[in-house]
């Protein structure tokens, strides 16, 4: 049977892509300086012999000879989304994989160097390489997949994701947000003003946060039989499913911050942690995209961890493993005005929850320009700053270092990619509501410290679809509706008027 | 040029092999328990990989066809080091390799199983099927190496080891040390009677002797950008030579023993960080066995940190890191007594310096014999007995789980191994009178804390020799002379009497 050979190559590359994934965490959490070269050696070759087996031309064969074979729903599935990955794999010509490398390599260390001078001439010049190196590859992807240019790169992110579907989004929700944010600065004056906002005064020593971390983790839903927590320069969540590395680091002088990051990854490993283990090897069994992934820990850094129920649960644990003085003189009101503080700023990685979306608005409004050739590089700076002014009401036109030039995604040739951070904030809020309807006592069991009932219901309705359906019919499938901006916009105006 | 195409293979298989190494030190010190089928799932998928190129039979043809290809001197070594490699890795057809594993397995969980027992009938039975197969591998090798039958197997862990030479230094080694054994009791009992034995007093809690290690192992000679300390149940020197992960564990009552198992990985780390890291894809580079690696770690443990000049420059360590209290009362020769405890018993990974040899000679002794065919599985309790009795003044008749049950190496069919234990500390011994007839100096050195010179001396002598020769030519480039057990035995002499 055909369909034996693609299962075959799927246990290739799954072990191959275990060896990278776990050589990777390591790189970062414990390698010592010295053995970068060789590492970095291993993993280019490693990730050649993968390149090499995935997208050999036969697999097509195997492919469309496997689709006459007498298979279950299952593996027909499978085949399906098989197809989908072998097609975007192979959809790019060597020679053009070679020279995007070389010049995307080459844009990230002159953004390095040119940043901090902020020299947005200087940077123009190589952006423009990346820019037009973008439009071929959207052009490619386009060719492979019929799907109109920008189509094309969001999808290779969340599978499903199209400008017709997401543009509407965008629009209610940016036009919700800019009346939106005046109100909510208002609101927080005012609250402020009647209640002086409160700090947490460490130092807190890193052995205890991490016992914190340690101790909510598990409650919350991460399987310590099936990863670990780590320290890294930058958090994440790496390893693989069966054993889910997770990282975070501490700062002493305050441990909100590193809790809540902590929380954050939290809901990421529980997503792969509860992925289905049979045909773990088949891509259809994985995570869907990296929008859906956010969607997870936003799921719970925002639905769940910036909420009053959860520190009315989660304090005593602060009391016992950082101790009683950390939130001494802290109500839960208290900590909600901290840890739900809006401010707007020029910076999108240290946003609040509700200017967060209009950093990634402005940048998908500027990328299908860009792609789409109606945008030239030239025509950024002014542009980011009107937005910017409109939006936030911050100017950056003098300060391009904080404004195009923040961010390393573009420079890295990432076109498509941030519309999933904001898509995975507004399917957070849609689960949740779908979530609590069928189980109306959601808050309460958070109060109480008890997520069995809202992570049963995560597990059925989105880690064990895997990527079986498109990220917008998991969606429908999960919630009954398609995408709705209006679960988030509710979950803002409760939060934060 | 065809000798391009090994050096290809050669990087894929160094990559393959780079991975292999990082996931298993990462399997025994970091993942938790629920990673572990996925893990063993990849490692298997990799390993397999690696043999499925390395014993490719068109890299015969390439061989053949590079060696009439114009070379440098260090490429005709390389590609004859390469050979031997090839031959011993394809010399067992596939159908053996699984039989191999198959039988071996199932004799190591019996073995794990009857131990305990004391059921040496029970595994008799399994352990006959094991001699089979090692009669039958010896076979094999012999024939695609020309050598006997013993020297095909030992020639596996110390290329060039061969019976003719390895038995007369035994031969000579335990006619020695049967006489000399009693003779060292008696002087230890006549130090014991006149300044009674020491003890060290913890609690000596985990993080100071951590603490003290790694204060310890740079001075010495480890290369902390090239490696790091870890914990493990087993310790362990693993990883790559530009990253080597050594492990140890740690006892809170008593800090000396994990603090010299410490010293003996670091020389293993010495041996694999300092080989040359030009074609350190190539086998030629490579640490030269296992005899000649636990020549180095010996080098360090026996010939340097058990000697009462290391004592003297390391006290203060132990006073800075551990406390002054650890060895308040205890001065240089207190502290050599303890280290240099002799005390004949019935396990050998718990013996000291002066009967660990006779261990080894009797196992050597009986494999031959049991390779050989001339001694059956079923006369090896009353042969061991015998010989413990004659060397140790032991006997293990009625207790077969310290006797011929104490080790896992024969259940996992390593025939040919344990010379190389002993091998190791005769080639310490040697090195170390070869490198002090250099550098007179260096005992005073070692209590000054000074190890540059004797660590360029090994370097030069050993590590940077990788594996360009055999274990007797390296050995006898390095100290002149073949192996000759009298450095060691002088050794003793000086040490313990």
């Amino acid at each position: 049977m055909t369909y034996q050979n693609l299962d075959d190559l799927n246990q290739t590359l799954h072990s191959l892509d275990h060896a990278l994934s776990v050589l990777s965490v390591d790189e970062a959490v414990n390698m010592p300086e010295g053995g970068g070269e060789a590492r970095a050696e291993a993993l280019a070759t490693l990730a050649g012999m993968r390149h090499e087996r995935a997208a050999d031309p036969k697999v097509r064969d195997w492919i469309e000879e496997a689709r006459k074979e007498d298979l279950t729903e299952d593996q027909r599935l499978a085949l399906e989304e098989f197809d989908r990955v072998y097609t975007n794999l192979i959809c790019l010509p060597a020679e053009f994989v070679r020279r995007k490398t070389e010049i995307t390599t080459r844009t990230e260390q002159a953004w390095r160097a040119m940043r901090p001078a902020n020299d947005w001439k200087g940077f123009e010049k190589e952006l423009r390489k990346v820019i037009d190196l973008a439009r071929e590859e959207a052009g490619l992807r386009s060719a492979a997949t019929g799907l109109s240019p920008y189509d094309a790169l969001m999808d290779q992110f969340d599978p499903g994701n199209r400008v017709d579907n997401v543009t509407p989004v965008f629009t209610r929700l940016k036009a919700f947000l800019k009346d939106f944010l005046p109100e909510v600065l208002a609101a927080q004056a005012e609250r402020h003003h009647k209640r002086p906002l409160k700090k947490v005064i460490g130092p807190f020593p890193k052995a205890n946060q991490k016992a914190l971390a340690e101790a909510v983790m598990p409650v919350v839903g991460f399987d310590f039989t099936h990863g670990r927590l780590d320290e890294s320069h930058h958090p994440f969540c790496g390893g693989v499913p069966t054993d889910v590395r997770m990282t975070t680091r501490y700062t002493e002088h305050e441990f909100l911050t590193s809790l809540l990051a902590v929380l954050h990854e939290t809901g990421h490993a529980q997503y792969e942690q509860g992925l289905e283990r049979l045909s773990a090897h088949w891509p259809h069994t994985q995570a869907r995209g990296m929008g859906m992934h956010e969607s997870q820990s936003l799921f719970v850094e925002m639905q769940i961890a910036r909420s009053p129920e959860f520190w009315q649960w989660a304090r005593v644990y602060v009391d016992q493993h950082i101790g009683t003085h950390a939130l001494e003189d802290l109500d839960v009101e208290d900590i909600m005005a901290i840890v739900n503080l809006v401010e707007p700023g020029f910076i999108r990685v240290d946003a609040d929850e509700v200017t967060y979306p209009l950093h990634v608005i402005l940048r998908y409004e500027l990328e299908n320009g860009l792609v789409g050739g109606n945008l030239q590089v030239s025509d950024i700076p002014e542009l980011w700053d009107a937005k910017m002014r409109e939006y936030l009401g911050i100017s950056t036109i003098d300060n391009p270092k904080d404004g195009p030039m923040q961010d390393v995604h573009w420079s890295a040739g990432l076109f498509g990619y941030f519309p999933s951070y904001t898509l995975g904030a507004l399917m957070a809020a849609q689960q949740w509501a779908a979530m609590e309807k069928a189980n109306p006592g959601a808050r309460q069991q958070i109060a109480e410290g008890n997520f069995t009932r809202i992570n049963d219901w995560r597990r059925d309705n989105i880690w064990r679809q895997g990527s079986r359906f498109s990220t917008p019919e998991i969606m429908r499938r999960a919630t009954g509706e398609p995408l709705n901006a209006d679960y988030f916009i509710n979950h803002l105006k409760k939060r934060y008027l």
